[in-house]
C-alpha cells in the first residue's frame, strides 16, 4: 500500500516556513507500514492542486494533502476537492456547532467567516477537530482514497493519531507492517559511532539502521518490514541487542527520549535533589533540567553567575581563586559545584564555566574552551572540553555534556 | 522566471528528517524574483528522479535539485541525471584534487569510495564545494537550465548564496526583483493584529502582506516584484510606514530581530545592567538574554529559585510572603525582581513565577498562571498572565512577556 503526500500552502513555495508536515505525516505513515514514494508541495492555487492531486492518486492508493482548510478566501483546498471530486458543498450543521463551541471555549466571539469551515463537499466523511476549527476530510476519487488534513502542525497531530491512525490501519489490513526503534547516545562522535556498528549500518532491507548526529548526540535508527508485528518486534530486539551490548553506557535513551529526561529519571530514582551554577551557559542548563514535568521533585535552584562580581557575592567563590586561575578553570568550575551544592542543600552540585563566543577568547583560553564539574557528598569530577560553532551551540553542547555528567556520577 | 525544486534523500520520504532545503532555496529564489509553483520530494530513486526532474523541465526555466551526491553506492543523483541528459560520467582531474585536499585539510585519511565523488557528466560547468566534497553541477536539460546541488544543509547554504545566486541574478537579466521586510509585533493576538492591518493583508500583487504568528510574536511580512531594486523598496517602505504608525511600539524589530536581541540592544545603549530571577521558566529568561553576543556587557546574575526555600534563602524573599500569598503571587514576583536587582547591584531587576504545568494548578491559580514583575531604582511594574499550551509552551511565552516588559519599561 503506498501513499502520497501533497502540502498546500503558499507560505511554504515562499519559503516563509519549513514544511514539517510533510516528514511528520512521512514518519507516521512509515510505522503502519505504508511507503511514501513522493511529496508535492503546492501553492493556494486551484489548478495546480486539482492537477497534484490528479497526479498522485494515479501512481498511489492514499492521497494525504494537508493545509488551505482556513476560513480565508486564500484557503482553496474545499472548494477546488468539491469541483474536482464532483460534489457540491454543503453546510454541516454538526460541524457549524463545533466551530461555534470553539470559539465559546476559547472566550472570542465567531468570526463570521468561520461559517466558511462548516461547508463540506456533499456525501463525504469527516473528522472533527479537537485542537482547531477546521474538519478533517475522508473521501474518494478515482477509486482512490483522499484525506484532506489541516494545515497547522497543532491540529494535525493528534487528528492524524488519532483518527487516521486506524483508520489506515483497517484499510491497511492485515498487511506488512514496519517498525523502528530508536537507539539514542552521547559523548561519541558520529564516525566513532559508525565504526562500532559499521556491520549494522551495511544491512539491506527488510531491517535496516541509519545514523543520525545532531549537537553531542548520535542516534541509531533500527526499521523493520515484516509481515506482522512480532516479527518487526522481533528483528528489531535481534539488531537492539547488539547494538546495546557495543554502544553499552554511551545509550541514554530510546525514541522520544532526551538527555535532561533520562538524568531526571535517574535523580527522581535515586530521590536525589540537584542545584546548577552556570556562567557560559547562562541558565540553559536548569531550563533544560525544567522542561521536564514534575522537575521541581529534584531541582532545587539554580545560580547563573555571569559577572565575576556574582561568582564571589551569590555562591562565596574566593576572590583569589578567580584571580589565579582565571574564572574560565578548573578550580572555578569545581567550587561552583560544591559551593552551590551546599547553598541549596541538595544531594548534587553542577558547576559550568567556560567561553562561548564569538569574542572573548585568546591563545591560551579559546571560543568553546569550557570545564564542567560535577559534585556529591563523597566525590567530584571535571571536565574539560573544547566545542566548536556559534555562541548558542557552545552553550548548548556544553549542557549535554553536562547532563551526561549527571547521567554517569549520580 | 519560474524555477521547481526537487529534494532527493529516501531520509525525507521516512521523515527522517526535515526538509530545510527547499524552504531555504525558495526563500532564495522569492528574494531574487524567481517564482516556485512546485516543490517535489523523492527518493534516491534513478527512475522517480528522472520522471520529477522530466516533468519540472516541461513546467519550468530552472530546475534546482538537491541530494544524493554523497560517495555512497545510495547516491544515485549524478549517474541518474547523466543517463538523463546523455552524458558519459568521466573522472574531473580538479574535483579529485579538491576532495582529496578536503580530506587533507580535516586530518582525515582519504576514504577510497570519495572517489565517486569526482565523477561528473561530460561538458557540464561544475562547481566547487568550500565546505565538503560534492561539487554542484549546472547543466542544459531540455532548453532549460539543470542545476545540481549537495543535500547538507551547511554544504547547499553558502554554495547557493556564493555562486548560484550571482549565476541567476545573471540568467534572469534585468528583470523583476522581489524585496520582502519581516515587521515584528508582540503583545498582541494574530486576531488583533489582523483587524489592524487588514486592508494591508488583501493587497494583491505586486506588493503583498503577510501574517505568521508563533507564541507570543506576530509578524507581518511585505513583498513586493518590481522592475528594480529602487522600485521594490520603495513600494516596501510604503506599507511599513503605514504599519509603523498603526503598531508603533508593539513593533520590537525588523527581520532576523529576536525580543532578546531587542532588549539587549536597549540595556546596552543605555548601559544599564540586569539580574533576573525565574522560578517557573526556569532559568530560560536568563539563556535567552545570554543568547545575544556581548549579553556580558549588562547581564550580571540570574537566580532560578524554584523551590521555596531557595527564594527565602538566596533571595531573602521573607517567608511569610510565601506563607500568606503563595509562591505564584503578585507580591511574590514583585519581591523577587527587587531582591535579585539589590543583591546584583544592578539597574534593572525581573521576576518572574508561575505554574507551567501540567500538574500544580489548582481552581484559584490554574496551570499557565504566571506574575511578572520589573523593577528599577525608580518604579516598579507587575503583570498577570494566563498563558496556554505545555509546559515548555508556558515558559517560552512567559520569556517573550518577560522581554517585552524589559524593552518597554528601561
Amino acid at each position: 500500500m503506498r501513499a502520497e503526500i501533497i502540502s498546500i500552502g503558499t507560505e511554504l513555495l515562499l519559503g516563509h516556513i519549513v514544511n514539517t508536515n510533510a516528514a511528520f505525516l512521512s514518519r507516521k505513515l512509515a510505522e503502519i507500514g505504508i511507503d511514501v514514494y513522493h511529496q508535492t508541495t503546492v501553492g493556494d492555487n486551484p489548478e495546480r492542486l486539482e492537477e497534484a492531486v490528479k497526479k498522485a492518486a494515479l501512481r498511489c492508493d492514499i492521497v494525504i494533502a494537508s493545509g488551505g482548510l482556513g476560513p480565508t478566501i486564500d484557503d482553496i483546498t474545499i472548494p477546488a476537492i468539491a469541483k474536482l471530486i464532483k460534489r457540491r458543498l454543503i453546510l454541516n450543521r454538526a460541524i457549524l456547532k463545533d466551530v461555534k463551541s470553539y470559539f465559546l471555549s476559547k472566550k472570542v466571539k465567531f468570526p463570521k467567516e468561520s461559517v466558511r469551515q462548516a461547508y463540506i463537499p456533499q456525501g463525504v466523511k469527516w473528522i472533527k477537530n479537537n485542537v482547531g476549527t477546521a474538519p478533517g476530510i475522508i473521501t474518494d476519487y478515482l477509486g482512490k482514497k483522499l484525506i484532506l488534513l489541516p494545515g497547522p502542525p497543532r491540529e494535525i497531530g493528534p487528528m492524524f493519531e488519532n483518527d487516521i491512525t486506524p483508520y489506515l490501519e483497517k484499510l491497511r489490513g492485515r498487511g506488512w507492517v514496519t517498525l523502528s526503534r530508536s537507539i539514542k547516545t552521547t559523548g561519541l562522535a558520529e564516525s566513532q559511532v559508525n565504526g562500532i556498528v559499521k556491520d549494522l549500518l551495511a544491512l539491506k532491507p527488510p531491517t535496516t539502521v541509519g545514523i543520525y548526529a545532531t549537537l553531542r548526540q548520535v542516534e541509531l535508527k533500527i526499521m523493520s518490514k515484516q509481515k506482522n508485528m512480532k516479527a518487526a518486534r522481533r528483528e528489531i530486539s535481534k539488531i537492539e541487542r547488539k547494538i546495546r551490548s557495543r554502544l553499552k553506557d554511551r545509550i541514554f535513551g530510546y525514541d522520544d527520549d532526551t538527555l535532561e529526561g533520562a538524568a531526571g529519571k535517574l535523580l527522581a530514582e535515586k530521590r536525589l535533589t540537584i542545584a546548577t551554577a552556570e556562567s557560559c551557559t547562562g541558565g540553559l542548563l536548569a531550563s533544560r533540567i525544567t522542561d521536564i514535568n514534575g522537575s521541581s521533585d529534584y531541582f532545587l535552584m539554580g545560580a547563573i553567575t555571569y559577572s565575576n562580581a556574582s561568582k564571589v557575592e551569590v555562591l562565596g567563590i574566593p576572590a583569589e581563586l578567580i584571580r589565579w586561575h582565571g574564572a574560565v578553570s578548573e578550580p572555578v568550575a569545581l567550587a561552583m559545584a560544591k559551593l552551590v551544592r551546599l547553598k541549596a542543600g541538595a544531594d548534587v552540585g553542577v558547576g559550568i564555566t567556560g567561553i562561548a563566543g564569538p569574542a572573548g577568547g585568546t591563545n591560551k583560553k579559546p571560543v568553546g574552551l569550557v570545564y564542567i564539574a560535577l559534585a556529591t557528598s563523597g566525590k567530584t569530577a571535571v571536565n574539560e572540553y573544547l566545542f566548536k560553532g556559534t555562541r548558542k551551540e557552545v552553550k548548548f553542547q556544553a549542557t549535554q555534556a553536562a547532563l551526561d555528567l549527571i547521567r554517569r556520577n549520580v
